[in-house]
Order: structure tokens, then sequence, then C-alpha cells
């Protein structure tokens, strides 16, 4: 049994690998940390795991110490000191923060107003989007979870921008998110009766998710692309779905694209391309890794428009780090993951 | 037009009172207070308003000084020095606040940990339910407007109190509430990801508004009454369901209950009695000030079960607190509460 | 007072517009028709509305003799005949369905598989947006009012294609809708269990109030257009958000563009330009008939990103009705409208 | 591998337990029919198990020829045929519908307005609640799965049932459901626009699980039960709430009710009893097999007022018929439920 710890497990991402880590049945759930709740029994704060998680917060050096592999879920700036003290012990990390997603110094500098501190451990660091990425995966000490939108985006575009068939600056995602991506703080945003009966739009053309799909849609296609990204907040709990536009430099038929989409991810076990006609939603993702993918041709404005959904707390965060430690240690890819979404 | 005033003017009741008072055609919503945003405009803090209410958050002192009546929607404990200015300025207030609902100084100190500070003030006022207390509503200069529970509760049960048919031991209560009860500032029980698709009782046989309701009761039948008031938090915004558990001392046929109930009610426009058979709920009477109820007999337990709904924001708050003004002023009791309930 | 009744009276669109009508100082609710609910009380049928609305459901022919101005709701291909009648007695027509909507028949036919019947009635009619038509709406004697898509989508896009300076091919619509707009008959689509905590996009590239959104902004330009249009369905009651995308020709500063907006519609009651930074939501225009505009620039794209928010069976529907009314009969614009968005 | 099958597989219940089956390491879903769907896929009616679920619907002949357990997941009145014929042909039959759960011809007469048809197969039956029957469904060849409502209401109950300390003239049981428990027709109580924002009683003192509530307690104490049941319905999915009101003989301490239930449920795996002074919901069981039950004292009232929380769908019923499954056939008792409850 691996032993496996995370470092700051009391927040929404933390609890949700909780739950996956517990039932997994090659790990061993070993320790977490928290900052707010150290010395206190996981089950007094999330209920939920009651008489299942026998777990007390711990320090974050009791996790390093006692696990061979870390997942650190902590808010952005916070990784780093975590990070290169796993790599010092030679010690696994899957950063599900931010930290390390950006490759470039420059691009991080300008969406987080901040440099890297400790510089030489990000060229250690492989982007976690096993579907584009897994190759790398393998062999890396360090594993940057990507974020929610992001895979949801991304996963969406892969197949044409991989073929290359987009026109590269033409691409509008107009994502909308469940609340639990805000995490655990309560604020007015997600105060329920400000919440609920709404949907609105924020971080329009300003969200830090922006350039690190561009990051990855320029490394697939090999050319500078720009996106325009809108998330919106929706009364949901969970779930992204992102309404993607885009061009395409020629004019395939809508069953050549589907083809394309479906070769791309013919061996991918968490990737459902929807038959022609279909449209992908929420509901039949929520609770479970998958990410289901609907292709629709706009013949009168010629855009293709691409419908992309996923669980934002499973494929979007603690789901896609369980799968690339899965990844990363040689264990089947799906083992611990083969939840199935329910229909209601 | 009368000048009206609002000290505490930003939380939730206060803003469903200015919306209210901003369509009342016999006031004029001169001037509200806050301490939290005093100098901001009310539409920057609550951009629903926007280009409808032109008023900037003042001092308490501006709002006693520039109106003629004066609403209070402040946390318990701090409506007392208000209500005392306002009266030595021989102006009417209606509290909204529960400084004021409790008659007994033991009572309040038993539920509030406090003493009545300004002791002589509390006999002028009186308790502002119109279905009960009209005429005395009429004369007094500080009206206590009612809880939201006691006024759904209360409304479902005074009938039969009042005609001395019913067990006064017997009375269970299990309410069911919108989450814009518990106010504006979020808290993790209203948190969306944690209040969605959830529900769960709280304050169970200790929440502040059993004394509140037991008062009314024990005055409507001469005994002495004590209920069980369990409340829940469900995943609405708005609206109050009690449903309401009884026996009776005979055994009336539920048609004669059903004619006590409509002769009970029947000059009053705010209380909708329904046909048997018919069940009340919330979304026929949200967005109005009406109180719904239906009432149903269980023969084999020969209990009777009262259903009671009413919006906790208009009938169990600020519509109360017009109707409250608009019976002390002599204007038409409606007057700008013509809510007609929408279907969905 | 003016007479006024509804054929279909009893969808949702009909007892919203009952809602208004019976609260409207200067008329007359005197007659409504139903094929299914013909006989039967309508506060049988919408119990919200009990002891307020006593109107039993009547047929169309009572509706069109007692009434001097009429609404018609009914689905598709029904009004023609119904309003071809009341041209013929010579009374004002509101058909709040698709029926008129569309002045060319051969788009009609396209999208509608339906030719014009009676095809001489159609050039009487106006497209009832009061925002751009408002003085053909003063005199005719059909107005056809608008799709709650086309009323939320053309609104954000009117000041910038009056002046010509979007690009005609540019415009992407990506709009999320609540429940009620597909009506009140019990779908699958629309049951609780599978709409609730789920988010899909419906009728890509094929929705019939694309052509509609293309027809007046073709107008506004003077050139053709081409829209890429997808509409969501979101799990609120009520209520649309558009999120627009577009390019512009040149490249002006947002505070020009801001006042663009703010001048086009400088005397219109009922559209609210945001102060630059904040963004339109759903919650601030929900039960009245505003229409919340904000923009957004995108500078890294060069896109314009439009977010606008109507209630969609008020502005979307039995509101714009109203408004269209007042307009036609001489009354205030607002009369009957003056309905405060709440806060929740 | 046991070879199961489910006869009415493509209802709610249905969904669920193909869901459940799916994972189950000691089963073999083998075949599922449905009347509506004959020679369907399973993935093409419900597609969030595309990919996953290779099925297509057979007839009941088929599920009985091909499996050696049979679940029969069908509206009431139309399972006895089916279970007649697995008895006949030697196969243990789980029955989720309500045909075997009352044992008198009486009671299910007068409460279902129907005869037992084949009155002797009857007696084969046990009432599958494990928590209660445990010996008996390990060898019956029928087991009847009991309704939500009971489940989570007698869970509640038993310990004080058992201990007889309980007035048994006493219980009123408000219970509060998500509209899962409806199943998958769409009707105008669960149609969105109805439900959501809403809250109403149904069926009050008249509902089918009532007698079977009785039932149960009155076997556990041993005398006659007659309990007042009150199902409502709110805008939740999934998750039924209990809030049981009720008076004791004596007056134990609430540490002394506590030890009782404690101790009645010492080897249970799934039901919780949570610590004193905590209050049970149903996010903390949504999605699992766990009955989560708090007890709450009224001093004032001297009544204990029990919250008992399940999910309405798997410890309410596809759940409960896994683990009578795993009773009946020697597997451990969690196989195939260990589900953790998402903390959101």
């Amino acid at each position: 049994m691996l032993k496996v710890g995370i470092v700051g497990g009391t927040g929404y991402v933390g609890i949700e690998l909780i739950r996956l880590l517990a039932n997994h049945p090659k790990v061993k759930l070993e320790s977490i940390s928290s900052v707010s709740y150290q010395g206190q029994k996981v089950e007094d704060i999330y209920p939920n795991v009651l008489n299942i998680v026998d777990l007390v917060c711990e320090s974050s050096d009791e996790v390093i110490n006692k696990c061979d592999l870390i997942f650190t879920a902590l808010p952005h700036g916070l990784s780093e000191h975590i990070v290169d003290k796993c790599i010092r012990n030679n010690k696994v990390c899957i950063d599900i923060g931010a930290d390390f997603r950006l490759k470039s110094e420059d691009v991080y500098k300008k969406w987080y107003q901040k440099d890297f501190e400790i510089k030489d451990i990000h060229k250690e660091a492989v982007y976690g989007l096993p579907e584009v990425y897994r190759e790398q995966i393998q062999k890396s000490i360090v594993i940057a979870n990507p974020g929610c939108y992001p895979t949801s985006a991304v996963l969406g575009l892969a197949p044409i921008f991989k073929n290359k068939i987009v026109k590269p600056d033409s691409v509008i995602i107009d994502a909308k998110s469940g609340t639990t991506g805000t995490g655990r703080n309560p604020s007015q945003i997600t105060h329920f009766s400000e919440c609920n009966e709404n949907i609105t739009a924020y971080g329009i053309a300003s969200h830090r998710h922006m350039p690190e799909i561009e990051q990855t849609l320029t490394e697939l296609c090999g050319g500078d692309v720009i996106v325009s990204f809108t998330p919106h907040l929706i009364p949901v709990s969970r779930g992204i779905l992102s309404t993607i536009y885009v061009q395409l430099k020629e004019s395939p038929s809508i069953e050549e694209i589907h083809d394309i989409y479906k070769d791309y991810y013919k061996d991918e076990k968490f990737v459902r391309i929807l038959p022609l006609g279909q449209v992908a939603n929420i509901r039949n993702v929520t609770h479970s890794n998958f990410c289901d993918i609907s292709i629709h041709y706009d013949s009168r404005s010629q855009r293709l428009i691409i419908s992309s959904a996923i669980d934002n707390m499973i494929k979007g965060a603690a789901g896609q780090a369980v799968q690339n430690m899965n990844i990363r240690m040689g264990f089947e890819e799906e083992e611990g993951l083969m939840l199935i979404p329910p229909a209601f």
C-alpha cells in the first residue's frame, strides 16, 4: 500500500480527495494537515465522513515525513515551499493549486502578481492533464494538477488543435460552473439567498485560468493562441459546462470532425465523445471522473460548437489528481475512480 | 405624504422594506441609516434598486429627525435606545427586531440573556400581529413587529385557541424556512454548496421564537401554553411553511373547524383559508403579504393538522411592518401591499 | 377603464399577464379564454390568485366581443385566425406568440414549416420591441410581442448595430434561460430531478429565435446579419442572461462604447446600463420589467463582451406586452409596470 | 459471480440499482427488462451510463431465466406474478415495490384497494429492513424491500419501540423528501417551475407508507401503534429527513436515551448515531447507504425529537435492496455499498 497524504486537507478539494483516497484499493491515506484545524478530527469538520475517516489534522511536516506521495491542496502561493520539501525528500508531489501550472515565470507574474520564489523546481513540473501529457506524468516528481475550467476547455479543444484545423484566434469559451469551485469559505457571491435563482458572469477577460488554457493549446498546435474566456456562476453545487465556439480553417463535415474527436480519445477511459445529435450536460458526469464532449456544427455561421462537461471537483480537481497518481505510480489508471455518474 | 425612515436599512429586511415603501402611494421614504454603509448610496449596496432608489445612508439621528414614522430593523438588543429616542420625539416606531416582542422581562431575560434596559417604554409596545391585536395597534407609539415563524404559527392556530377547542399542551410546530430568514451575512450554514440539496433542523427546542408563539397563544386562550417548535432550513430563498399538529378537546367535524377558521378571518385581507381538500404551499404566497392556511383532519390519530404558509420577508417581516403602519396611520390596510403572488 | 382580455389565458404567459393586468390602474381585465379549461375558474387552476382574480374561462369569441384590446398567448400557428377576427372587429391585438414576428413569409416557412395562412394581415403587424420600434407601435393594430431570447439579445446589441460599429458576422450569443420559458407542460427536460443540478445547451444552431434576432439586427444596421445563438436551460425558474461576444470594426475605448449605450437608452425607463465595472445578473431584474446591460472589453482578443439580463416572463413576455399596450393606448409607459426587482 | 437481473429496470430505482450492481464485486448484472423500452440500450435511455453499461432491455421472462437473483422494481400491483414465477423457478426475489410489504391482506386492501391475488406466496415474504429483520432475510426467498419513508422513520424509532419506553400513540412523523421519490414520470407537482422554490405537504393522513410504518413498530413493541405521518416535497433531488416527535413513558436523561440508540445499532454498518449536540441532515448521507440519526430532548414539552436522514434512492430503495441481497447471499453486508457521502 502506498502511503499518501494531503497538505491542506480541509478545503473542499481536500475533503473530496479524502473521500476518493479512502476507497482507493492501492493506497493508505496516512496523514493530512491543516493550518486552521490542526489537532482536530476530520469527522468533526466534515461529518459526512463520521465513522469512516479516522484522521486527526497534523502539520505539513508530519505529512511529508509519513507519506510517499503528497497531494497539496492549497491557495496559490503556498505550495512552492511544500513542494520544495517534498522534492528534497524525494517524494512525489501532486499540486492541486496554481503554483506550478504556468511554465513561464513572466506569464505567472502577470496573472498572479508574484515571482517564482524557488525558481529551479518549476522545471521539474509537468502539467497533469493525462490525455495530453501522460508520458511526462509517468516520470515527473512534481505534477501540476490542472485548473477545473482549463480541464473542461482544453479537453474540448485538444483534438482540433492537435490536428491544426482550427483558427487559433477564433476560440470563445463560455463556461458555467457550480459553486463548489469557489471553495469552502462563505462569501456574498455564494450566499444562498444571492446565488440561488441567479446566474452571473465574473472575471470577464481577466480570469487566471485563461493563460493556463492558452499555454496548453499553444503547445498542441505549435502557434500562439489567444482565447476569450468568460466564466459564469450557476446555482448548482457541482459541474462545469463549457460551451466553446471556434472557426475551422477548412470545412470538414461534422462526421469527419466527430471522427477526429473519437480517434483522439480512442484509448481514453475518462473522455466520452457523445454520438452526434446528443448534447453534453453536467448531470451525466457529476460525481464521476468523466468528461463528456458533444460537437455541433452551425452551418449558417460556419462555426463549430463544442459542449464539454466535467465535475469540477472530480475530473476538475481531486479525481484528476488521483488519476495522475495512478499514472505516476503505475497503477491502473481507473483505480479508485470507477465512479458511475448517477442519473439524478 | 407621510415621511418615513428606516434605522438599519441595509439588511435584508431593510432592503425589502425600501422596496415596498418606494412604491407606497401614501408615504415618502425620506431617510435610511446604516452603521456599516454610512455615506454610501443604497443602489451601490443593492444594485436591484439602481435608478430607482436615490438615497444615501445617513445616521440614525438624521432618520429620527427627518421622519414622522420610523422603522427599526436591527439585531436584537440594539433597538431599545433608538425606540426611546423616537418616543421622546413623539414619533411612531415600528420595531422589526425582537426587543419589544416579549412582554415579560423575565421571559426576555431567559431567552435573550439580557435585561430590559429602559424598562418603562416596554409597556408602550403592542405586539404587531394585526389579525389579533389590530385595535391596540391603531393607537400605540411602539409596535413590535412579530417574528417570521410566530406569524406563520400563530395565524395557523389563533382560531382554535381563541375558541378554546384545542388542548393547550398538544401543539407541535414543524416549521420550514427559506434562507433569507438568516439575513445577509454569509455563513457556513447558508453557503450555497452546503445549504443546497440539503435540509436540516436547527435550534431544536431552543429557538427564541418559541416563547413569542406561546405568549400570544396564552393570551388567546387564557391559559398556559407550552409548544414544541422545530425550525428547519430548506434550500429556497423565501417562504415559511409551518406544519402544525394539535389535539382538540372534542371532536368537531372538519367542516365545523373549517367554518371556525373562515369565520375568524372573514374580514381579513391577508389571510386566505383554502377550500377543504387543498394544501397550502409557499409558492402561492411568496412575494406577497398573504398567509395561506389549509386544515386537515387525521381521523386515525384524531389530530388536526394545519398547514400555514407565508413569505418570511413580507408577511413575516417588511410587509407586516407596512401593514402595521397602514393601520396605525389610518391608511387602507392593503395600501402598498397589493402584491399578487406569482404562479412561479 | 380599457376593457382588455386574453385569448389563451391559462398558460404561464397568460397567468403572468393576468397578474400584471389585475393591478393595472387603467384597465379592467374583462375576460379570458382557454380551450383546456373553459368553464373553470382561474383561481382553481392557479391558486396563487385565490380571492384576487374572479374570472371564469370563456371562449375566444367572448373575449373578442367583450374587450377593446386583446392579448393572444397561444402556441405558434394558432394566433393568425384570432388576430384576423380582432382586426375585422377593429380591436387592437397584441400577439405574444410567434406568428407575426417574422416579416418574411419565406423565413417563417423555413423555421416554422408553415405558410402565412392569412397573408395580408401580416403587413399590419409591427415588431413590439419598444426601444426600437416605439413609433410604429403607437399606431399599429397588430403588435407582435418579441420572443424572450430576442428581447435580451437585441437590447444588448441595438446600440452598436444602430451605430454600425460592429462586424455583422461576428456575433455569438450564449444565452441561459430559466425553466418557465418552456411553459407549463411537464416534460422530461423540466422534470425537477433531471433539470435540477444540471445545465445543458439545446436547439444548438437551430432555435427559432435566431431568425428573429437577425431580422431586427439587420434592420438596425442596414446589412445582412448572421448570428450564432446557443440557448441553455439552467435550474432557475425565471430569467435570461445573454452573454454576447462581438468584434468591432474599429477600436473605440470602453468608455466611448459605454457612452454609446447610455446615449442610445437615455430616455428608456426599462433599460439600465450598469456602471463600468459592474456585471449584469438575473437576480437584479427578475420580477421586474427591466433589462440590465453591462459591457466589458477583452483587450487581448479585441472582443466586446455584453451581458444582458431580463426576466423572461416579464420583459421577455407579459411585461413587454403591457408596455406595448401602454404605448399603443397612450398610457404612461410604466403604468402597471413599476415593479421593483427584489434583492433576493 | 452471482447472476442478477432487474425486472423493471428503467425507472429511477432501476437505474440506481444498475449503477450499484455494475460496481458490485460479487455479482454480474446479466439482464434487465422494461416494458416501455424493450429492445433499447440502457445507455440510450440513461446517457449517464454511456460506455459503462452494455445492456439491452429484454423481457421479464428472459431476466428470470438468465439470473439467479431477481430484483423487481415495478409499480405496486405488478410484482406479484413476477415474484410467483421467481419462486416457482426457485430464484430469490427482492421486490422493491409495495406488493409484499404489508402482511395483512385486509390492511393491504384498505390502502391499495386490491386483494392479494396469489395469496400463499405472501407468507414467504420477509420485510427487508436488515436492522430489524436480518435473520429472517438470510433465509427468505422473497424479500420485500421497505418504502423510503418507512426506512427513515422506523430506523429513527426502533430502539425506543424495541425497549418499550415510548407511548405508542404519541408518534408524529413530519417527513421531507426530495423529488426522485416520485419517480421518472414528469408531472405538474415535479415540474421544475412549480417544485422549485416551493415546499408542500401531500397525502396528509392518507399516505400508503403509514400502515407500513405502523406494522413494524407494532411488531417491535408488541402493541398497537397508530402514527401521524405527513410527507412533504422539498426542492432537492435526493434525500429524506424525518423529524419525529414522541412522548416517553418515563423520563430518562437524554444521555440514557442516546445510549439506548448507540447500543441498539452498535453492530450496524449503515446506521450512524450522531454525537449529542449534532443534528442529522440529508447532505451528509446522500449518495450513500447511511442512515444518520440525531436525538434531542425538549424538556419543556417533555418530548423526544428524533432527526433521521437517508438517501431515499439508496438506503431508501436500491442500496437497501443490495444490502438485502448481500445478507441473503452471505456476502459481506457492505459489499458494493462502501459509498462515502460527499461533503457537497
